[in-house]
């Protein structure tokens, strides 16, 4: 039996834990044998003190091992699975799990759902209607068998330990911690069936983590583990500070994978699609590509719409109706044009206020129990580096609550910063870490 | 409304917390509106992160006005406690007490219970037959009044909130925090009522704190806290590398507080008596005196009977029988005689492994519930530097738990390192703090 205030005692003067300790303390609390305020005193030992690469792998096993595994023995060749840090009209889902079934890769992804200022997939997925997220162990495997892909929420009780965790830091301050992060990021995926891993960190304004070095470490540190628990895994860095394409809302972003889909789509939307699919292509048993191969590869399943055929045979064999994707598209009661307060060049974007405002109008979630209202989002016409002036719109609110409007305009126009000097811009990719 | 989340990032990341913060916490905590587990991840924030001066002091004051707190203004003059850190065989209360009462220095202390290698005053006064330890408020303050002196069980509810922080250090490994010691000693003095204290910081194998190093910065933290919060405090620094005294159990450490009360006395046990006395003779309103004055003050009435005399008038004022202290002696049913395993010079002690034994054989308890056998004990007839032979017994044991008696042995005999060298000796005072 672990005794818990002897492993506190360790990690809190900095002694590496062992394998055996970590996942011994992790079982005990999962099982309910240790309680809250014991294990709060050891997340902060460990938000203080940190954990080396071994304690974090110990950390992230223990986690996958804690409820149910998926089993996804049953689909032939290695599974690669995608996991994004979370962002703002972060959209990129719909659209590569769909190349990746194009090209002949099977991809079985669990998704979560909205919370703050960040979309979840299964959110945007249930706007189209008739689409089911909730399937069972049996048809989230007839899907994937029949359409090469499938997304969904989670079927099962993955990393209970995770979730309790999670839970309890949320409320004692250890959030914000590499090792923690990283483990249970990676536990997530490790339980969900992941051989290989390909992760979008997202770094900016609109992330968890808003500097290149913090989202550097965070990256490296997920790479780390996957090598030591045997799952090869690569980062993507890409940037946050502004939103990811121009719709941020539900079937907003639906319509907006579907112009990727169709072959065109916002620049750097498309650009971060291809570049995920490809690290993804690279990572599974069709590898032996160069990225540039694997680009050319996913380019053309977007071009010649397979691709988007996949999404297609995925709504309908999901329950849903299809032909809702020919014009994905809900109307809102109000509409509301927001206009710059000054001329000038876009210098800088609070993202994260634009994803607020999007909750607000009705496309997120304050509380895990709140609806969301796929018609709701926003519009935004204009990226960082643009010039603006007080007579163009540069973001178009949607909304049935007409009470939210104000406060979201007031967000939305307060988020942008314009300078008279034309602003330095960056890629978004900032970085693949391998 | 304390959101307690920001406090513990504050802390977390080192920033300094205010005064209104720590004592909203403080409040809200005892009111049970912040959980335990969000406590204990601020209790280990502290223990890595520290706390400054006036951030203990605000913990202090916080903790000592989360309950009741006695109110002296009653007792003329200025009140001086004593409060010791806890050692092995220290029965220096039962004497300091009546010889402050002899002159004229009126004293009213509230004393705890023995806990695991440590023993507690309260248990040893109620060694004496018929003596109350638990008074009532009125009660408390007559016995000042009529003896001079009065030295009894918590009455009120003192400093719950630092109660309730203990008991959650305990099981979360932030005990060992010197900002958390100190703070706790110090608000139970100030809700007891002290204007001045001195206190007893023990030292070595047989107190919390085993190095001079440590004992002095705990020492200093609470002399800071006592000027910061208008109580002018005094730290003796006394060694606990071996027992005080020669005796270690409740009736027997009566006993030889009536030795040092006759004026005779083993010598350090008697030196250190004297020497917490005469410093808390200087800081009550009898003092301008150097500290040699004050000494022979004290010496005064350990010959003269004086103070002999208070301890009698104590014990017939709390319905004890003083007859008893004419020969303050309870027979135990066994008692065996524990002899050293080789010759040479007894040249280390662990003091703790003898206040663990006298525990055993009834003179202590390991839990809260347990009951104290006032019989039980150990006479110890050896110091650190005596020269020992099998031949020789180096210890007494005396216990109505036959059981007990070989464990106790063992731990006996162990306790006492035999070196070919004669070894240094450490002085009782180490070191006086003002």
């Amino acid at each position: 039996m672990i005794r818990m205030v002897d492993l506190i005692e360790r990690k809190k003067r900095g002694i590496v834990l062992t394998d055996g300790e970590i996942r011994g303390m992790i079982q005990a609390y999962t099982d309910g044998q240790i309680p809250d305020y014991q294990m709060s005193a050891m997340l902060m030992a460990v938000w203080i003190r940190g954990m080396n690469d071994d304690e974090i792998t110990s950390l992230t096993l223990a986690m996958a091992e804690s409820g149910d595994q998926l089993d996804l023995t049953s689909v032939p060749g290695t599974k690669v699975d995608k996991h994004s840090t979370g962002g703002v009209g972060d959209k990129t889902t719909l659209v590569v799990l769909p190349v990746l079934a194009a090209l002949g890769v099977p991809v079985a992804k669990m998704s979560g759902r909205g919370l703050g200022f960040t979309g979840g997939t299964v959110d945007k997925l249930e706007s189209i209607p008739g689409v089911r997220s909730e399937l069972t162990e049996e048809e989230f495997l007839r899907v994937l068998r029949d359409v090469g892909f499938v997304d969904a929420a989670q079927t099962k009780e993955l990393a209970p330990a995770d979730k309790m965790l999670y839970a309890l830091r949320d409320v004692t301050g250890t959030v914000d911690s590499i090792p923690l992060i990283a483990s249970s990021v990676m536990s997530k995926k490790i339980a969900a069936g992941a051989d290989r891993i390909v992760l979008d960190v997202k770094c900016g304004s609109g992330a968890f983590m808003t500097e290149p070095g913090t989202a550097r470490e965070l990256a490296e540190q997920m790479i780390r583990i996957g090598k030591l628990a045997g799952r090869t895994t690569v980062a993507v860095i890409s940037d946050m500070n502004q939103p990811l394409g121009r719709m941020v809302g539900n079937a907003m972003e639906v319509e907006e994978a579907l112009e990727v889909l169709s072959g065109g789509g916002e620049e750097r939307l498309r650009e971060l699609c291809i570049r995920l699919a490809a690290e993804m292509l690279q990572l599974s048993d069709r590898c032996c590509k160069t990225g540039e191969e694997a680009a050319k590869e996913v380019e053309r399943v977007l071009s010649d719409g397979s691709a988007k055929k996949k999404l297609y045979d995925f709504v309908e064999a999901v329950g849903g109706d299809s032909s809702f994707l020919d014009h994905p598209c809900i109307p809102a009661k109000y509409e509301l044009k927001v206009y710059s307060k000054e001329s000038g060049w876009l210098s800088a974007c609070d993202t994260a206020g634009i994803g607020n405002a999007a909750a607000l109008l009705g496309a997120g979630r304050s509380r895990k129990e709140d609806a969301i209202d796929p018609a709701a989002g926003i519009r935004i016409p204009v990226k960082l580096g643009d010039r603006v002036s007080p007579d163009l719109p540069i973001a178009v609110l949607y909304t049935n609550r007409q009470e939210t409007l104000a406060a979201a305009e007031e967000l939305v126009r307060n988020a942008w910063s314009i300078s008279q000097e034309k602003p330095e811009l960056r890629p978004v990719v900032l970085e693949t870490l391998r």
